[in-house]
């Protein structure tokens, strides 16, 4: 006999059935005893009277996986109206210790750290489950709006000769007899494959050795990153963002209403575009509104994300808000400055509920440019840069692209207060296990 | 106007089009000049009959990035039957250096040594830019294939406290004030999520410090990851990598037909379930039909693997053959026993073609034998794999799963002599960049 899940039973009534899973929980009511068996799908009740099989749950502790043969029968009180009767139960995995924090409460109730200590088990929890479904749906919509736009997937290696966003935060690994880094991002190479596929698209892991303790931080994160040719400038890659969040939403809403639901999920409020600020032009209504002058200033401060935010959301209605044009000086190298004010930069951020969800923006595409770009940042040592700058030498198109971080992304959308909260197994200053 | 793709010509008969890509090559006819102008989708014949746009292309290298404005017209002896006329023509990217080898013949005629220096430029050579479209197009079609059989995505950690899949071929990472290493596979990680989704798959990269300079082996690849809950044993895991393996090779079939056929790939030969010989039964075959003697040998050679794949292929007509029991001695700690005989091990290879292409088997599941094996193994500190075992603690179902190498897919798939040959930008004792 096959097994069927415990979402299938509703169409084997007055079958025999086969089910296994997981003891999610035993409760006595009325004298009888019921056990609720948890499979993937779902949750059934399991009524167990006769004295044998009462006798074979005698300290059975939760999580004891099972295989439950029975009879499905339409039961109105029992969840979902059905339940198994005259059940045969065969422990395919006894466990013998008390779990750290109980899985069968619809609340999960463990701290955090107490959580990411005992996460092998506590990611089985219904609201855990849940999010990291969502994760899988983030990235099946992704790629499914990517696809349909006529990009093509690669995966780029991840151990790279040189620090690829610059800065001291690239962790270093020992490479046979040299030093290898681990890539901070795949930008060099999604770039690189611009002149093979024009449009391509990678979810892969980025590694930032970054020494700060944050609820917005970790070491390493799920990057899902984009890059496209033959654009006029950031404003075509502005148009393929909104499409693929657009499409990642549209995706959740087909395939995790359940999840979404569960899960308290906001769906964010998305007018048909996005709205879109210049980053001077920023400052200005900060100090308007706000009263916080900060004209000058390379950067926006978390406050001043939030603030536009909560601007973005009262004057146009959106959750999202594009700011354009941040000072060269705070952008990587590669990035194309704004050619009629060369101060600020083809690029942007997109900022989610006031906090950013993406940064990307227009890229040099010129190899003289690449070599003025190094020398103006003081960069004397060209060697690690040449494999990359020689796509440069041989004609690469005007092109763009953008990076999304999934744990961020659906940190932002459900509103939960920890990055952490969004990973499946955190690495950070103190955390490397499990 | 918008830019259409070269492919789109022929919807456009009579109309101005404006096209951008590269200038494949120039060529003289009769006294007329071609400009052939490639892009992702294809090739097309542009017509340059004035002197001012002749004078325009004085000195032009292969490469430079253009935008062509012009007719499209029907034109029987034009590759395609299209042209362009009266073009005006518009330099996006100038190239100033001629190319290390050629990109406009049909053959990629350089070295190995100097394609992989060049890769950045040389992987826009049709062949290559082929081969790694079926690259995608295998991801794309591992996962439409496990979707359909309800598993579930996962990202789990590269960086991890401990080596997975033991012995010293993982490589270390300087994590702030300790050491971290690279994930030599998901194994941990995916075995953990059976626990929450019962199906799970991953396509990550995966980090192996082999000190081997050999034509079958790198340091980082694209690991296509499997794990499966509730399984009777290992012939469950062998039935659906079957049908990943089928329904990759229709999903090449029905979205890659031009690359296959570009690449002269020649498809497996696949009986509807494919035949599998029990490890001390295929040395036995050894011995009969070859002459060698290696029964109590406790792995197969290479040779003995390509006398199995030809023998698979004269006896069942099959391309692929699993070999399952491989001794427990030389699977890792994880492995099940076959419960009627536990010299050997409920572990298979797969074999493509008389080579080793996916590895996988059922694992150990129960709390007490994961002890017990680590034991026997003589693993005396087991603190690295305490978080580990803390998942078998609490009940997990018996599983297993499989991983295949996207590389050595590829590579035997196209007869390809080097897996350099299918790594988009390959790691190895020598080779970090590009």
């Amino acid at each position: 006999m096959d097994r069927i899940y415990t979402n299938e039973i509703g169409s084997h009534i007055g079958e025999r059935v086969h089910l296994a899973g997981w003891l999610h929980t035993l409760r006595r009511m009325g004298g009888i005893n019921f056990l609720l068996l948890r499979d993937v799908r779902g949750i059934v009740q399991v009524v167990v009277d006769t004295p044998e099989t009462l006798a074979g749950l005698e300290g059975m502790l939760p999580e004891t996986v099972l295989r439950v043969t029975g009879d499905a029968v339409a039961e109105a009180q029992a969840p979902g109206g059905v339940e198994i009767r005259r059940p045969q139960i065969e422990i395919l995995s006894p466990v013998r210790d008390a779990l750290p924090f109980p899985l069968n409460k619809p609340e999960l109730k463990a701290g955090l750290p107490t959580f990411l200590d005992h996460a092998v088990v506590g990611l089985r929890h219904g609201q855990k489950s849940a999010l990291f479904r969502l994760s899988a749906g983030v990235m099946a919509g992704f790629r499914a709006a990517l696809n349909d736009l006529g990009f093509t997937e690669i995966q780029t290696p991840k151990l790279v000769e040189a620090a690829t966003e610059g800065g001291a935060n690239v962790f270093g690994v020992k490479y046979f007899d040299r030093t290898a880094y681990l890539a901070q991002s795949p930008q060099f190479y999604k770039q690189i494959m611009v002149g093979v596929f024009e449009r391509v698209y990678e979810v892969g892991p980025v590694f930032r050795a970054e020494p700060h303790d944050t609820i917005r931080h970790i070491n390493e994160y799920v990057s899902l990153d984009v890059e496209m040719g033959f654009i006029r400038d950031h404003r075509d890659v502005m148009a393929v963002l909104t499409r693929v969040i657009r499409g990642i939403l549209d995706h959740l809403q087909s395939h995790y209403a359940a999840e979404l639901a569960q899960l308290s999920a906001v769906l964010p409020a998305m007018p048909p575009e996005f709205p879109a600020i210049y980053f001077p032009e920023a400052q200005e209504l900060i100090l308007q509104k706000w009263g916080e002058d900060c004209r000058g200033e390379p950067d926006l401060a978390p406050q001043h994300e939030r603030w536009l935010g909560e601007w973005a959301k009262q004057a146009y209605g959106s959750d999202f808000l594009f700011v354009t044009g941040y000072p060269m000086g705070k952008r990587p190298f590669y990035t194309h400055p704004n050619p009629s004010d060369p101060r600020y930069s083809n690029s942007f951020d997109l900022l989610f509920r006031g906090t950013e969800l993406v940064t990307g923006g227009q890229r040099l595409h010129l190899y003289q440019d690449y070599l003025d770009s190094a020398a103006a940042r003081g960069y004397t040592d060209l060697g690690p840069f040449e494999t990359y700058f020689e796509a440069f030498k041989y004609g690469m198109p005007p092109h763009g692209g953008f990076a999304i971080g999934l744990e961020r992304f659906i940190m932002q959308l459900l509103g939960l207060e920890n990055i952490r909260l969004a990973t499946l197994f955190p690495r950070d200053l103190t955390r490397l296990a499990p």
